[in-house]
């Protein structure tokens, strides 16, 4: 490929750091032996998952022995929700929200429909705010688990996760967040204001590991029946051999990510704030979906009306190799509508014209500059194409 | 470290081969894009999933449709027997085997805690094999899966896993198979003898792929209702972000194994001849577990009585930087001897003295001939000191 490409589509997918990389390798080359083995050839791998460990615990305020290695976040997800149905015999509901990953809504509905399991959802209002006493009056003495996202894929909004867990607490029920968009992007800190989470999960590839890896945090004592089960890996709590090399990668990508987390907030927020302003100032019909005043620093969700969100993606790749999501990735393939974007009542015109632009710490000035530029000839002409004409 | 060392430990771990991690490098650098993604960024991922699906079809003949990716053997192994309770409705029995790994019987042990499921074990006879008659009259209508690893791990025992399918449908119930340790060993034609497997796990870092990712192949039309629920990733069979980069490196250890099946089953097998031969006819008292005539090409399980296997592998490490086990990798950490030897009914002073060495297509004549060199004074070295002395 003779352009480079522009990447702004890190909830989907991040680049792999090449420190990351650097990591890995040797896991992946001379040092493979099993970490469970007995022989001083296992000590390198053995170590490493500890140091990965210590990283990620470092990264969320945590202790090493409350961070579980899994396969993905969808992985954790599963083992948080199912685990509860277990430990909390009796209480047959589950509280989530409408918006939340698929890996949560779908099993939520596989438990539904195999264990009997009642589940309840949060809904949202048009900027995909969630409504507190809406989660008081859902969440009872039935409740196993409350699951909500730290921060939307798609709108990039952060929830109140220390207000919901303190509700799931008074009722006696479990909280888990699906962290997954959020780490690296925010502070999360499990020792101070969060000290009411329970289960949070990880995916390694969304903060610059790669794909494949992932965590559950447990808190220490949180009932926990593993998901995986079989062999005494990740200390009873995960089956299956170790995958080193990229637990390793996720361990360095945790320390990246403390140590970039303030310019995800400041450089990196002020590039996504200058995309916004600037597509708002020269694309007539646009606006933004989601909670401004609770947002992930790195994500822009804006629809452009009358028009298609992926007729606006080809041409951002022609025009400049730009890649960016009409949603989310986990759902492409499909030209279904967002159902996030659905939940929040988005009128059907908008709901087609969206885009979601996602920038991370390797983004750089000359990216934005580019896409401010290509774009608002882009939406002009999808325009004058486009059968819904304009309004007035 | 200075003197290289001799790993007879295959069926723990594997070496990645080169091959795998030239194949793997560019999915973790530069092509990092999701392979759900529609822009063509996305492209060479995507492809490369399926390539690797047509490898892994390849090597067990089968079709790329029947081949699911997962992150180990252990979720293969989950995925098939939970899936099986819930597409058996009404069936509430599970046949296995006592000598599976840890994989299948914890699994066992969890869905018969949780979810009522009664769970029959196969017994083994003096050289670990299984009865047909007792299969036979043990899978019932009442019987939703029959699970029968296709070799034994410890033993390197190979099963009748094609009599044992048939016994299975006759009764109406799923067959399943744990092959990870018998893939690349033995050759297996799904599409001709095994016609009656319903489905097989495999794990990559047991044929020189990466730890951290397997297959689940599953016969078409096969019921299966996923186990890892979420996204519509894997056909909507297997939910979360594909791990790209290591499931290249499992189709290119999948050719890799086609490649050298002969090399397995030909100068493999004589080295681990000559091994065996060697030690018995050097070491007074010693012993090979397992079913000599049907036997995994690169395994051998020796027990030298009245001394400890795991002084055996100390002084082995310190005398020539040799990697063996002496029990299987999944359950070292404890010294409680092996649930297989002991499903065998062997001998206390047997048990505690059995060394497993496992070869590949990377061992060489000279590391056998050094271990044919050390043993011997090892075992009497040993035998001298132990407490238990010496019979007659």
């Amino acid at each position: 490929m003779s352009q480079p490409i522009i990447y702004l589509d890190n909830n989907a997918t991040t680049c792999v750091a090449p420190e990351v990389f650097q990591a890995m390798a040797p896991f992946l080359q001379q040092e493979y032996a099993n970490p469970s083995s007995v022989y001083p050839f296992a000590g390198a791998p053995a170590a490493a998952l500890e140091k990965a460990r210590g990283q990620v615990a470092s990264l969320l305020g945590a202790t090493p022995g409350e961070i579980v290695f899994t396969s993905c976040g969808s992985e954790s997800d599963n083992a948080a929700l199912r685990s509860a149905i277990k430990t909390q015999a009796g209480r047959r509901n589950l509280v989530t929200t409408c918006v939340e990953h698929p890996a949560i809504l779908n099993t939520c509905r596989d438990l539904a429909e195999y264990a009997g399991i009642h589940v309840d959802y949060l809904s949202v209002d048009s900027h995909g705010r969630l409504d507190l006493d809406e989660a008081r009056a859902l969440i009872t003495e039935e409740t196993a688990m409350v699951s909500v996202m730290f921060a939307n894929n798609e709108t990039g909004n952060i929830y109140p996760i220390r207000e919901l867990a303190r509700l799931a607490h008074q009722r006696g029920a479990l909280f888990h967040t699906d962290a997954v968009q959020a780490i690296g992007k925010v502070p999360i800190d499990l020792s101070k204001e969060l000290t009411e989470v329970d289960f949070l999960s990880l995916s390694g590839h969304k903060f610059h590991a790669p794909k494949g890896v992932g965590v559950l945090y447990r808190r220490s004592f949180a009932p926990f029946a593993p998901y995986l089960t079989g062999g005494h890996q990740e200390h009873m709590l995960r089956a299956g051999t170790e995958n080193v090399a990229s637990i390793v990668g996720l361990g360095e990508a945790a320390r990246l990510a403390q140590e970039h987390i303030q310019e995800e907030n400041t450089r990196v927020k002020a590039l996504r704030d200058r995309l916004q302003e600037g597509l708002l100032a020269t694309c007539p019909d646009a606006m933004v979906n989601g909670d401004l005043e609770h947002r992930l620093p790195n994500t822009l969700n804006i629809c452009f009306k009358y028009i298609e969100g992926e007729s606006i993606l080809l041409r951002l790749w022609d025009r400049a190799r730009v890649c960016a999501s009409s949603g989310s990735a986990c759902t492409t393939g499909s030209l279904e509508p967002s159902h996030v974007l659905r939940a929040m009542g988005l009128d059907y015109k908008a709901l087609h014209g969206t885009v979601r632009l996602s920038l991370s710490r390797y983004t750089t000035d000359q990216d934005i500059d580019t896409v401010l530029e290509v774009m608002p000839p882009i939406i002009r002409n999808l325009r004058d194409l486009s059968p819904f004409g304009r309004e007035g």
